[in-house]
């Protein structure tokens, strides 16, 4: 199993009402796993979660969800997370006790789900759980007259359960298995990677870099070009000589990188130069011009959005024309011990305000797996998120999908920083992407 | 906070009778924290154990252990983790209620822990938890009475505390911080290391590799070189390839070796190779002579044995006089899913056997957390152990010792496939840390 961060999960999101199931539902794929992550369901910000795997499918992230009819009674707040749940869902399980819902006669929760499943293009299953009463003759009766209650069910699956019975967790297993199309994200870490020569990195050390290992970003390149044979080469590089004022020391940090490069007769033999985002001012200016350059920060948010580079080049555009006092909101999908020259809340604010010869921009912040909503989204003229190296690719392209519906710009660290030192190193680490800006 | 598991942390074991307040120490201990790792106490092997950081004391790791009065109840076996719980632990807390003890009068088991201490050479505290009993003007007469009744307490640390009072947490913590002695771990991992100059790493991958992220040598050897500023460079290695009978595809992949350590121009370049020890049989015999070589395994049995290489050393050599029907161990801190060419259970057994030309050797293996006793070690000849990569370096130690008690040789997987290369070969990746074998 794939024990990192980035592992191509299947996210499955289980919904309904109260009472009809949705725990067991939880237990029964939970009691199917072969290999445990997190054993225990954990609740976090009131959606339960369980990591595993699931045998002869794969490695699966499952939310269990509020009931639906909870929603009017505890508010809106509990509505928004159990739809970021949906929209970071690659399957919706929605369970329906059949009898129950057909007496009430009331479908309007449960076809809230297949809307919102149908607007943001999620599979749906139906899981229609008829506990152990006695009507099983029966059965598919109820869930044919359910179905036709329901909105877009056209070419819905839907499986007529007994959640309590024995063989419950193989049934729905395979009614899973069976239907559920699975998509290959395919997205590639580095795409344009030929596999001779050396790829180059440089990572500079701060006091926010965890001691003990390499941050997720280094180890999934390297674990990349490890598994393709190719060769790599690293450096860190003392971002506070290089960026001294005295002449002497910056140029002798300068002498270090370039006899590093020369000692990997770099120029023949580097096909890239990977480097952390926050030293592409040192990198760019001292790295001879032909050796391609690109940062983590763009490798990790084109692979955790799917190869969606473009849309955040696109964003990264629209800072030319930002203005005075306009609201600008800088998320981390990660919260982690900030320090006082810590990238998000000190350098890019002050950057960013020095390049546009803006006094007052009105820096916000979003630090940690809750995102605003799309209504509180509507007021910043542009959103700077991190590389979202610590959350799935599913909330990454949650996120931005929320940003496209409400037609908001959205950058990154990575492209920000290039775009702070000149559009020059802007299309510098784009051009390996085969991408740039005018 | 250190993320890794090679994290310097403190074990702290809490031990004492039932109803004692030892569960109220241990939350009165995790209440104090600063930073959750791992924040519910969970039980691993009937030891509830959490790991958090104290302010301005550090990262510790806490078990809080079975009852010493259930001891006899339950049988050796809670007995046997307890005291591997002390073995592992950097300070003993004793936890004893001193009215209840004066009254029974029998320190038997008390004395046991303070005993045991001592043997292992572990700081103990003692905790008097007077609980809220209207005795407080003569609580320390009692400590001082049971004091002369505990054995080894010439110099030992006490408290008196009401573990339910409102302060209780914080006189716990001050009382811990100004009496516990931290002993500088100081273990270098590469102790030999110049800050210039390359260091080149071969990391082949196989079926048992997980995805996604390097293993936790690698990331350890690289956070350490990027703390210091070293350079490095990586190679994958074909193993399959490097291997072949054919003449062709190994020559092919020996080119490819040399090439890249050409391109470093690593006979000036390189002040060390580092290869995983199952392709030292390749990385000894293609290396260039003058480029010092070792391998991960030996890297982490030195870092996790606290330096103690030599130890490991002295047991390689007895490998000479193994004879037909002995018994050896082969011990892995960790378990993980095994592939058919796994390295513990077929690879060494196997070419051990070639090597030593001995038909019949007695294999048992031991994965996983817990080790055999001191008894049950006895009829082995050698044990054959991993680096350790994925337990602290208390429990490295903790075994290690075990061994060193009942006199039996210990090796590790590194050594032991250098050895099996010859003893030219286990010398070469000896030498850079100034040891040899005869």
């Amino acid at each position: 199993m794939r024990s990192d961060i980035l592992a191509d999960r299947i996210n499955i999101g289980i919904f309904g009402k109260m009472n009809v199931g949705k725990s067991t539902v939880m237990n029964l794929l939970t009691a199917q796993q072969t290999s445990i992550v997190d054993p225990t369901p954990g609740t976090t910000t009131d959606i339960k979660q369980a990591i595993l795997e699931i045998h002869d499918f794969g490695p699966v992230k499952i939310f269990d969800t509020a009931g639906l009819d909870e929603f009017t009674k505890l508010g809106e707040k509990k509505k928004a997370k159990a739809i970021q749940a949906l929209k970071e869902s690659d399957l919706i399980l929605l369970a329906i006790d059949p009898i129950e819902l057909l007496k009430t006669n009331d479908f309007s929760a449960e076809n809230e789900i297949t809307s919102l499943a149908r607007t943001y293009g999620k599979q749906i299953f139906i899981i229609y759980n008829i506990f152990s009463r006695k009507m099983k003759s029966s059965a598919d009766e109820y869930a044919k007259k359910c179905n036709e209650k329901l909105y877009h069910t056209a070419n819905l699956h839907f499986i007529v359960l007994d959640a309590k019975a024995k063989e419950a967790g193989k049934c729905l297993i395979e009614f899973i298995k069976n239907n559920f199309v699975k998509i290959d994200k395919k997205t590639d870490l580095l795409p344009f990677l030929k596999q001779n020569n050396f790829v180059v990195m440089n990572i500079p050390v701060d006091e926010e870099t965890p001691e003990g290992r390499l941050l997720r970003p280094q180890n999934a390149v390297l674990d990349y070009l490890l598994r393709r044979f190719v060769p790599f080469a690293g450096f860190r590089m003392d971002l506070t000589k290089a960026r001294s004022k005295i002449k002497a020391i910056s140029s002798t940090e300068k002498k270090k990188y370039l006899d590093f490069l020369k000692k990997l007769n770099a120029h023949k033999n580097a096909q890239l130069i990977i480097t952390d985002s926050q030293a592409i001012d040192i990198v760019a200016k001292w790295t001879p011009k032909n050796i391609p350059v690109t940062t983590f920060s763009i490798i990790m948010i084109n692979y955790q959005s799917n190869g969606n580079l473009q849309k955040l080049i696109e964003g990264t555009k629209t800072m030319d024309s930002l203005k005075e006092n306009d609201s600008i909101l800088v998320a981390e999908a990660c919260n982690h011990d900030r320090k006082c020259n810590d990238i998000g809340t000190v350098q890019i604010p002050n950057r960013l305000k020095q390049k546009l010869r803006i006094k007052n921009l009105n820096f916000e912040f979003n630090f940690g797996r809750e995102f605003p909503s799309e209504h509180e989204l509507k007021k910043y003229k542009l959103i700077v998120h991190c590389g979202g190296c610590m959350v799935d690719s599913q909330k990454v392209n949650a996120r931005i999908n929320d940003l496209m519906n409400v037609k908001r710009p959205v950058t990154n660290y990575g492209l920000l920083l290039s775009y702070l030192e000149g559009k020059k190193t802007l299309n510098r680490v784009l051009k390996p992407w085969g991408l740039s800006i005018k």
